[in-house]
């Protein structure tokens, strides 16, 4: 193993990261990893007992909230110094929560590196699944359409993308549920839809969409909703 | 643990089997695997060294290329021995390729129990985020939209679906690829589109749609496609 590889740690339960991914953060000479607001990073502690004591670990803090341009120096600087770790014939693992490849930060890192160095990726576990097995909902079967889709997308693009899925997944829902929900009645998917927040912390809350309030949820608030049967 | 326990167990590769996956699989009393046309499970095959000698195993074989209802009685059988087992007060482990809940055989079984006996669900890395990460293909990133389509499905149905979506991955190609690849190209996403077909096998081959002839492809072949940056 050399260069970069992108490991998935999943959704937060230490028992949801794959053998692979077990294996290499035990052997990997660096690791590195992006914190938040001072945190450190949570893909880190989701794999925390399984770090070896005295490797390199490489770590960036990104502030949130922020405009999307304030990231950019932060992944560049990263980038820069995962280079610099691999140009000394070292493998650098750099830990992402979910899978590397599902609005993972390690996309930033890819786009900047890809190019350069030899890169493996380790698959993970999505919030999207592991939300599903939580809360035994069935994603799809047969010939249905699944979309997973961001509520922060714009309403035109939800809406279309909705009107076209048997099963959806929104992300991100935060300050965005009353708009969500009037998109999914309309798409006719608000029926059975589930919200799902705090996935596998003690604060974890698991209820149907029709009993909740129209309240902020926090950000990383998940919602399932698959079209009922009879209309299919 | 107790009842029923769907077990995803990922794409083929053991390593990529999650820690819970693999605990469950050597302490649980009764495993049940689905073989097809009297070959054995291939879920069963990806996790055999985990599985310890002596336990029970519950098999059914299922007949493919046949009429969907002739899987009904199959599972009917299965799910009733799985109940039987359940009633002695043994869990029983149903062994799932993937993700149990995203075109899983478990939902079959989940439909007959889920209603009788407690049900707990593991969830499985994807045969999507396998094939992506194989490909170093960015399934999405910021407020793209994602979708999971069975090329079986019916082609307006496709092209909707197809032209709401940044991303997509296209399952079960098998003989639909001419019509598939017509409507990647109508959807503006034939570009960049990648043909996964036995991933993780000795057979595996991985090559862009526009260098591949209109062939019968696998049943199980895959395309993943993202939409250009610069149109979105």
């Amino acid at each position: 193993m050399s260069g970069l590889v992108g490991i998935g740690v999943g959704p937060g339960d230490p028992e949801l990261v794959t053998l692979k991914a077990a294996r290499l953060i035990g052997e990997l000479p660096v690791l590195a990893h992006i914190g938040a607001d001072g945190r450190a990073s949570r893909a880190r502690r989701i794999v925390a007992d399984l770090i070896p004591p005295g490797i390199v670990e490489l770590t960036a803090d990104m502030p949130m909230r922020c405009a999307p341009q304030a990231a950019h120096p932060v992944y560049d600087n990263l980038a820069d110094r995962i280079a610099a770790e691999i140009g000394k014939g070292r493998a650098v693992g750099f830990l992402c929560e979910g899978d590397p490849l599902l609005y993972g930060s390690f996309v930033a890192i890819l786009d900047r590196l890809g190019s350069h160095v030899p890169v493996t990726v380790v698959p993970g576990i999505t919030s999207v699944a592991a939300a599903a097995a939580r809360t035994r909902h069935v994603l799809s079967s047969r010939d249905e359409v699944v979309t997973i889709l961001p509520a922060t997308a714009g309403t035109d693009r939800l809406e279309a993308a909705l009107a076209a899925a048997d099963s959806v997944a929104l992300l991100k829902v935060g300050r965005h549920l009353p708009r969500i929900r009037a998109l999914l009645e309309k798409a006719g998917l608000a029926a059975q839809a589930q919200v799902v927040t705090e996935l596998g912390s003690p604060s974890e809350s698991i209820q149907p969409l029709a009993k909740l309030e129209d309240e902020r949820l926090p950000y990383f608030a998940l919602i399932l909703a698959r079209r009922p049967r009879v209309s299919r």
